[in-house]
């Protein structure tokens, strides 16, 4: 099978590619690995920039801000929309974000969504390998958003440079932002719909925490920034772009430290996430595939044996 | 070692020996699974509730309500609440729930917040374990709540028997709910805060909703009811208790069948989880162990390598 097309293909851009890469790599297509290994020297040059929030805080319409004023700065925009859906239908109900038409014409936008799926830790390491692809063809910026709430979308934005979180003024945030524990993860948080009522008493009671966090004697190296925006009226937008540069400026010229330490852990993380993948597939071929394996899960469903002996079990025959 | 004392208290549903063991588990501490072992043969016996919807529905105060409910039948009810919380700091930010403090003095009740943590995909198997620990200890119902719309609050859920989806007026749901996928997963559907205005539309498009999944065509063993509640006023509280009953028989003596399917799945889940976490932590000694294995890490980061083929190594080495 001669790959090499293919990577030539999506190293030059070429949109078909792409969505065929990706579509292969969401199917989980065992043949993309190769393509993978050798888009991936390619990567490393798109600066990624998360954008998490509960549902219905207007994370697509600012989206869609921010596509147009990137590509007035003649930059080529990658977005993923990671969307969680159902375990069961296993596909991303929306789609592809239909509220982006008006971005479909243009050469220097690609925007994709992804579904998230698994069982207990089951991630799939789509997004990562998405984000690479479309590093690997030249985005300059590739915009990576989440619905913010679970850990799942914590760790996509894990993958981000830098991150953004969004409210609305009258969701009850306050505590409800502590407790989903996004507000840790902002390097801005922003107040979208700030045109609509209470926006002021949200801007207050996320100063307030912010306030608090400082005087609490935690060290930090960057304290998230507050704005005030609206995808709606455009209020607050070119502030955000500013606040935008001014952190990639932050990453890239005064810390590459942080920069450098950031990468390690993605990559850290992305290997650890091929292995425990394939373990997981191994273990679940043994359990499925032989009368004695099936038989022992049986045992431990009937509560005659326990998962941890057979966890070990396959541990010790499956991996020496 | 001799953990039976411990074993023992738990069996005989001691708070202390089971606040113990919980913090130990949440800690992951080694030492557990020995006791996780010699508790298992004693599960399978409490009804587990599931509750999830997004943030500010009342979660918290409808399980206060379901507490005083099972109470009054004289069942014995523990809950977990999985908070999802900040990967840096790693605590469930509010703690021991202090809104359900009037069932502390209650000998029937046992309440315990948990975090979601790890990375990529790295759900704590802290939840199923806790679960299993009250379900030993001889809590007749367990309800577990979460926040719902990653995946990792889905897969929490499947943990459950029954599964209630919480919504209230005017969250802007239809669609919204529909994109988080947590309506396929509901075996009741609660609009919640029901005396609040706009609850007779939220009603009306879940109805709708609900109706076009039925002409859909589509098969399901059971179609989820849909009940408008107030946790403050009480509103719909003994429908409530019908419903949650009414799936329970369904489940335990029209379809038992369902309910071993389910069990099956639930234990195949934690059996990968544990090979998947171990297979992890493996890899990870080996990562960080030697000057060896970090510097080809370091390959990887530099994109001199790819990590793909730094996973495959790993599994070679490692694993056989």
């Amino acid at each position: 099978m001669n790959r090499a097309p293919q990577v030539e293909d999506i190293l030059a851009g070429r949109f078909q590619a792409i969505a065929r890469l990706i579509r292969d790599i969401d199917d989980q297509s065992p043949r993309v690995q190769e393509t993978l290994k050798r888009l991936y020297p390619h990567t490393g040059r798109a600066y990624l920039v998360g954008l998490t929030g509960s549902p219905g805080v207007g994370k697509s319409s600012l989206v869609d801000q921010l596509i147009s004023r990137f590509r007035r700065q003649e930059l080529k925009v990658g977005v993923v929309a990671v969307d969680p859906t159902s375990p069961f239908s296993g596909g991303a109900l929306l789609g592809d974000r239909i509220r982006m038409q008006h971005h479909a014409t243009d050469p220097g936008v690609f925007i994709r969504s992804l579904a998230t799926r698994g069982a207990f830790g089951g991630l799939t390491p789509s997004a990562p390998a998405v984000v690479q692809v479309l590093d690997a063809a030249g985005f300059d910026r590739i915009l990576i958003e989440t619905v913010g709430v679970g850990q799942d979308e914590v760790d996509i934005v894990r993958l981000a440079h830098t991150t953004l979180v969004l409210t609305v003024p009258g969701l009850g945030d306050g505590i409800q932002a502590i407790k989903a524990g996004i507000l840790e993860i902002a390097d801005l948080l922003l107040v979208n719909k700030a045109d609509q009522p209470g926006a002021e008493r949200t801007l207050k009671e996320l100063q307030g925490m912010l306030e608090l966090n400082r005087l609490s004697g935690q060290e930090k190296d960057w304290w998230p920034g507050l704005l005030a925006v609206s995808a709606r009226t455009g209020q607050g937008l070119n502030e955000l772009d500013q606040a935008l540069e001014s952190h990639r400026r932050f990453l890239e010229e005064e810390r590459p430290d942080l920069l450098a330490a950031r990468t390690r852990l993605q990559v850290k993380d992305l290997v650890l996430n091929l292995v425990q993948d394939r373990a997981k597939a191994r273990a679940e071929r043994r359990l499925e595939g032989s009368p004695d394996w099936t038989s022992r899960l049986e045992e431990v469903v009937a509560r005659r044996k326990d998962p941890y002996s057979l966890a070990e079990e396959i541990l010790k025959e499956e991996f020496g």
